[in-house]
């Protein structure tokens, strides 16, 4: 007998046809002998419809009477899960995430968890019944309802799993687990078994659509493993933990983001302090870059370039410029049409000449490197966009497929 | 300064339009120098929706996950409302039904209310700001999520009224107020402008749709006044309150029920019991039975008859077949043909003779009466079903138009 948390989507909620499929399957779990906690999404669209609800009233609506309003879309989900399951059978004993203990900070929209008071979804268990939990949202300490912002119920599902301790905490999803690369993109991508959280983490900052990092982030700080399956398929399931060292493949992943822009200053005065003027502008802009790198321009200058998301570019360029007038920069220029493409895997902290590896093979391919940006366990190059597919298709057959 | 509770009904939020319209009529009357706590319903259908969602999953959901499911209609109004408020410059505070301290017993989707704490809500009150709550909602002594039934916004306001000892209760609704009789069957009708308690309950239970008993029961039981208003007309207005003695009118309004049916049981043994066991077959199967008549039949021999209403005359039927049965009566007849007139008013509790001037209006019209009811501010008359337009009619003139 295990205690088991899982976590259904707003895809796998999507219609009440799929709530009942979901619920005879939390059902069965029970029936094997487990106890379940189960914590959900809002169905389908229901949270950008009522965002649009809110919007029609102001463009910026305010962020607590937001969070009140986004709450109501995973409450609505929990009360037709209890329906099912009780509909098949076994009792079920519903919470909003503020009458399950889940304490947050009063940062609405994006609340951080502070705290799980589980006793109550404890005692419910214990009288054997399948407790759902609203995912998404908690309680702030003024007593007003708080969201967890992107990817919250993630977030929900692993602390709590960590608040019950939990024997098994699973994702589920529409997807059957975590790949070496995007399906859609490679053909031979494999479904990886094993994961690490830093992995995973590296994965999602390089434009792989896996999980949000948030609930990874949580995750790894308090050790909670978890896996991430297919809610309508009995196969996959990729397990994420912690793994101090890995034997096999040295990559685990390939990953492309095409949603990325490249921004060069020219001929910043070579002395201390320009780089910092220029990223505490963006910085306060609320602009987050990606890969920066500095080269060596005419003497006594260098040539400044990074990157940032394709939609922010403009408003980057324009900060960009006014720091290069007062610092007395030569010119900027913005690029749409790059990308970047990265390997990750853990094995890389001890096998030396990755690097080397990697650029050899885009080099064979005719692709050119504009910029690279390396971590422990990732290394990324920013390329021509045109050149992301090829590069992603060999970097793959490389590292993965060889290996 | 006033200290003024609004309720706003389903209608009156049923569009972003129609909530900012609201919004704007909250905002100018705070900035009038008054204290203002509203009450809000869920936005037109929703509340049906939601229903109807619950019975996709199955024909009898259970009744506490109903509960949860339902309150999700009024938070949504509540945060929208309070963004509206926002939008025109005045601060707002939202607050679900179990976070404005609205305590309730267990009875899930007819909970009564046990206490309300408005400690919370004044707080705000005195933050300068407008506080919403949910309407038709509390918290059960279990900490689960409860709903009042229908028309419980309607009490919500007034019980609150009522906690925070309002000056006033203005009931915001589709109509300018409670009409002498209903303006669709009676062109003359004309708005009252104070009636009591006791009468306006009359009404109700006569076939007027004016308010739920439950709300205006409980505004009587703790004398709290309220006046029910258009929320799109300036114009009307109705004070109800507790009054002991009316000049003017004797009869304050009249009413017609066309939703009923009358069964009767021919020839019951006249002996002890006999009535006992017909009503209480009834009241198990929780049929509502209205008007009751027994007149003699044959020696030794009673008839019986009562109305029900027409929705529940087969199912009525057919127990008391079994019953008849049992008893030895001879045989029951349901008749859909019928239907009961009204007059209503506290004046008569000091006139004598208003039943006669009834029956004689009536049978100058040629009108035959079937069966009579009577209490201290009402009588009420079973008639033909064909009858009862021109019998509504020729009561208004007599007791109203001509008084």
């Amino acid at each position: 007998m295990a205690l088991i948390v899982q976590k259904y989507g707003g895809s796998s909620v999507a219609d009440i046809e799929k709530i009942k499929y979901v619920a005879k399957k939390i059902v069965e779990t029970k029936r094997k002998g487990n106890k379940v906690v189960v914590v959900v999404s809002a169905m389908g669209k229901t949270t950008d419809n009522l965002i649009s609800l809110a919007k029609q009233i102001m463009p910026n609506p305010p962020e607590k009477e937001l969070d009140l309003l986004l709450s109501t879309g995973e409450i609505v989900s929990v009360a037709l899960l209890c329906m099912a399951i009780e509909l098949y059978g076994e009792q079920a004993e519903g919470f909003p995430g503020y009458l399950a203990g889940i304490k947050t900070d009063a940062f609405y929209t994006k609340a951080r968890i502070q705290k799980i008071e589980p006793s109550k979804i404890l005692e419910e268990i214990e009288k054997d019944k399948i407790v759902v939990v609203a995912g998404f949202q908690g309680i702030s300490p003024e007593n007003s309802i708080t969201t967890l912002g992107r990817g919250g119920s993630d977030l929900t599902a692993i602390a709590l799993a960590g608040a019950i301790k939990a024997d098994k905490c699973e994702i589920y999803t529409d997807v059957e687990g975590v790949f070496t690369a995007d399906p859609n993109k490679v053909p031979n991508a494999k479904l990886i078994s094993i994961i690490s959280y830093d992995e995973l983490l590296e994965m999602a900052s390089s434009g792989a659509k896996v999980m949000q990092s948030r609930a990874v982030e949580f995750a790894k700080k308090y050790k909670i493993p978890f896996i991430v399956k297919s809610t309508f398929k009995e196969t996959g399931g990729t397990m994420v933990k912690e793994i101090e060292f890995k034997e096999g493949a040295v990559v685990s992943s390939v990953a492309i983001d095409e949603n990325q822009a490249k921004i060069t200053i020219f001929n910043v005065p070579d002395k201390p302090g320009m780089a910092g003027k220029i990223f505490s502008a963006l910085g306060e802009a609320g602009i987050n870059v990606d890969v920066i790198v500095q080269n060596v321009g005419k003497e006594n200058f260098a040539d400044i370039s990074f990157t940032v998301n394709i939609n922010e570019m403009e408003k980057a360029k324009n900060i960009v410029e006014k720091v290069a007038k007062e610092i007395g920069a030569e010119r900027v220029v913005a690029d749409p049409d790059i990308c970047k493409v990265s390997i990750i895997g853990i094995g890389m902290m001890n096998h030396p000449g990755v690097a080397g590896k990697m650029f050899t093979c885009l080099a064979k391919c005719g692709i050119n490197i504009e910029m690279i940006s390396t971590s422990e366990i990732k290394i990324s190059c920013v390329i021509r966009k045109k050149d992301g597919q090829k590069a992603l298709l060999e970097l793959h057959k490389e590292f993965i497929e060889k290996s």
